[in-house]
């Protein structure tokens, strides 16, 4: 499949088969093709959590409008966006800078400067933070759905839940926003998938100013 | 190329071919290939401006810690998430509710319903309107980067740069936050890239609490 191909073939789908199981392989691959996302400064702010158990599942509907798909899907994914992942002493801040060291693209006096450089652009409005954790966060998804595609798998991106509830319900500490579930397995026998939703064309994305 | 081809080709890429052009029919591609992301309730809250000029490219990069790569690259898009993207009234959530009421798969009773559901979504916490904005704009974004990999183009996420600065320099509006910039073209002949930086492992991404 070529990557149009790709875009074309996924579809957010509605009815997931819920007797044909995800195997965890195709799950794990699926994962790993998608962290190959960029992130600024490799900061790599994303994580899950993957939900199989039917009891759980359960839980997480009630926090997701009651929407059938969150327990027919055999494997939902919580997908997180970590605030926190520019702070200094962070695990994966402190591996970039190491890592930066190492290779000799920063020498150990610029440690300043990278602090300082990733507080102001993740600090400098109340809404950048969370802005740039989900951001990144979504190249991440937005790979989990192409890498699904490619798989074989069959998507959908939830953001009709109670981000609150879900994040109480699962213990996710404050520090995650969380931008979307995904629900991921195959289609139900039987179901038709409707032609896909009208897209803004080129000359309505673009735009100038002035 | 295999989706993981693709994936693995696509790199951010620091030194740009400024004496090679991007074809404009190359561009619009990227762009609706990319278009058909998916966003919630189909708002596709996002947009572009498309910077060729050169002295525009040289005020942009003003705004973009001074990075020779914004005036190198023969394209950079300025990257729009718009959060109005869900108002009553705004043309795509107009034509979404028409194209929806035609479908049959909404009765005009419902609007109530789409509204506040929209609503609730989008403002439960002064950061949703931003964050979600920005989460579908980024899956846009990240459909960019591989459709230009696809199409034989490199390209570069920026996230380096005053976002207000940037805005008031080209009069985007306040309703839009700039997620990124996108540096788009060739590699520089000569120029070899360096190898992949790390990534979190399967292990490092997939957590539980409690």
């Amino acid at each position: 499949m070529t990557y149009r191909d790709i875009v074309e073939k996924r579809r957010a789908i509605n009815f997931f088969d819920p007797d044909r199981p995800v195997r965890e392989e195709d799950v794990k691959e699926m994962i790993e093709i998608a962290a190959r996302a960029p992130s600024s400064f490799n900061l790599q702010p994303w994580n899950l959590m993957i939900v199989r158990d039917p009891d759980a599942k359960t839980r997480l509907r009630k926090h997701a409008w009651d929407q059938p798909k969150v327990t027919e899907a055999p494997v939902v994914l919580i997908v997180l966006a970590d605030r926190s992942g520019w702070h200094t002493g962070h695990p994966t801040v402190e591996k970039n800078w190491k890592e930066m060291l190492a290779s000799g693209k920063m020498m150990p006096d610029k440690r300043e400067w990278f602090t300082n450089a990733t507080r102001s652009l993740y600090t400098w409005s109340p809404n950048a933070e969370t802005a740039f954790a989900v951001k990144n966060t979504a190249f991440f998804a937005m790979g989990l759905m192409y890498a699904a595609t490619s798989l074989g798998l069959e998507t959908h991106p939830l953001d009709g839940f109670d981000h609150e509830g879900v994040r109480k319900e699962f213990k996710v500490p404050e520090q995650y926003w969380v931008p979307l579930l995904l629900a991921v397995g195959y289609l139900r026998p039987g179901v038709e998938v409707l032609p896909p939703k009208w897209r803004k064309s080129y000359d309505e994305i673009v735009v100038s100013f002035g």
